[in-house]
């Protein structure tokens, strides 16, 4: 049977890799010679332990960690981690500092505030509708965090270098941009990414922790809302997400296997992004919504001259087999989100559909 | 390709039913003509309104449920709503009942105790290894709820009628025996049920909620830990786990078709324990470890004469195909889990070993 598979250019639930996919497909009854589907395999057993370990494992070394990281995998996406982290990390003489740069920062900072946590926004670009990355922001030197988020999927902006904190850890939001490109991971006291974007299918978040800052954690917590639960039982304290963790493992080995480095994926998505950004800034008719040195590699967001027009545009796509180009509901306009998994097909496809579009309706 | 299966008897993770994986496997790269997988298409999108309609309207069709419930996704499995249940429903002048039954209730009442939160053991079987389910329990008038776990997983036991509470709400772990009977849903105020038993892969919980009980609720927790937040917007909020609720669905639907209703699933489940029961019972070689009024439909748990004899019966199994048969560690012995997607092939299959391994051992 031949499958029609579209351009998938969804904000996420995003893009697999076909190979991925692939591969959990044929072996779905069957996993590993166990006899059982890899929904069906004990989380106890050594099938899940190979599992769980073999995907902590490729990420520790696509982005260089060493054995003072922990890599877990949580429940409850992003969001829940908007309250977990206050809730471990904010005692009642603390305070961190929350930037504001669009609609899933303004989010966590509410999650810290309906806590009564003590939280300070040393800066936000709400002033120009989250269409940049603040620049030289001051840190608070005495707070426990600085929290960020690297790449904002709504308003199409990434943090290309990160801030200066003096030492004061970052939290990162890297739901939409992990594993794109090598990090900095001296900075970072907690990285979260819901996996559903560059990581895997919805309903598992890795967080990859640093030890000495978990140590620093709040103890009289719930078992499931503390960081030290999971690094003791290797996120295993009860069922983990068994399937997301299994696929989140084959996407690591993919990126591995296809790019070798973090270097080299992200070469591949500047390059891809460029191809759009390049059409993008040569047309009159297609408008780039956030600013120049501030843009998504992840996300591209931009206008066309009318709302009408816009619309005609998404549903022209979709019948070429573009699929997901409209914005976020909350914003309008077109987006194309281009994560890991965006092939240089799926580029030409959409740059080709764009050309036309323009010359039919420019 | 010809898939070799086993028969599975894990606890959880467990088999489901083949039916179901074969289909997800049939459309896992082109769900429903999409041509997105499953775990690639938006939440947001008109495919995944229906998958997850779908799912609900199958739960409560099946549990008879009228618009007085909520049928919720929520993630962290049965272990988060440990926490989230005395959270929402606990002030600081509330109190709560928990009938303790073994070692998931025993969790259920630490996490809410970690919270400071008030509560009383009105019955316990702790006396006798948890090898009996109270009966004729005086729960406090006063109590917000009487927590119970409706079946035991490690003991082997399970409630066959639900204690009397005059009309305080009963909220119930059901992580291993929803859908696995009839429910007199008229004493239920939230009944909880990670997936992984049976109804789907693990990482999702599903989540019944009476609306009048869910208005009693604290509304002043953070969005992902309040009930309120999943009921207003039909569990995505954020990105729900869309593989898990996808599969659930699936599972429900194997049960209308093939059962056509609880009433008729639950004769299959008494069925199925009754001959190993009735096995166990005329052996002087197999031990239960339950009382008998106290044993579960899903869960047979059992004693060879020595532990020496419990190893080579384990190992012999897996030889034959028969996987899963160990007890838990914190127990030992052996258990059989046979949930709604057990066969009566799996069935035979174990009962056949058992006889011939007594032939040889006994």
């Amino acid at each position: 049977m031949t499958v029609q598979r579209i351009h998938n250019f969804n904000a996420g639930p995003a893009a697999l890799p076909l190979s991925v996919l692939e591969k959990i497909q044929a072996s779905f009854l069957d996993f590993n010679g166990s006899g059982m589907s890899i929904t069906e395999i004990s989380h106890r057993s050594s099938y899940f332990d190979a599992v769980i370990n073999d995907a902590i494992d490729r990420a520790k070394t696509l982005l260089k960690l060493d054995d003072n990281y922990h890599v877990l995998f949580v429940q409850g996406g992003a969001s829940l981690q908007f309250a977990m982290i206050p809730m471990n990390f904010l005692g009642q003489n603390d305070t961190a500092d929350y930037i504001n740069t669009g609609t899933w920062s303004t989010k966590a900072i509410k999650e810290a505030q309906m806590q009564k946590k003590s939280i300070q926004v040393p800066a936000s670009s709400e002033d120009n509708n989250f269409s940049y990355i603040p620049q030289n922001i001051q840190c608070n030197p005495a707070a426990r965090y600085v929290h960020i988020t690297s790449n904002n999927t709504i308003k199409g902006t990434q943090f290309a270098t990160f801030p200066q904190t003096n030492g004061v850890p970052l939290v990162a939001d890297m739901s939409s941009d992990i594993f794109s490109r090598p990090l900095p991971m001296e900075k970072f006291g907690l990285i979260y990414a819901g996996a559903q974007k560059n990581l895997g299918p919805s309903g598992t978040c890795m967080v990859i922790i640093r030890k000495d800052f978990m140590e620093t954690a709040n103890d009289n917590l719930p078992s499931m809302l503390s960081y030290a639960t999971y690094a003791a039982k290797n996120s295993m304290y009860n069922t983990p997400p068994c399937f997301g963790i299994y696929t989140i493992g084959l996407v690591l080995q993919w990126i591995q296997q296809t790019f070798g480095s973090l270097e080299k994926m992200a070469e591949h998505n500047t390059k891809k992004a460029g191809i759009l950004y390049d059409l993008i800034d040569t047309s009159d008719f297609y408008q780039a919504t956030a600013q120049k040195d501030s843009r998504s590699l992840m996300n591209v967001t931009f206008r066309l001259p009318s709302e009408e027009l816009e619309k005609q545009f998404v549903a022209g796509a979709a019948q070429k087999g573009l699929g997901g180009l409209k914005g976020h509901r909350s914003v309008g306009g077109c987006r194309a989100s281009i994560y890991n998994a965006a092939t240089m097909e799926n580029m030409a496809a959409l740059t080709e559909f764009m050309a036309s579009f323009e010359k039919e309706n420019g």
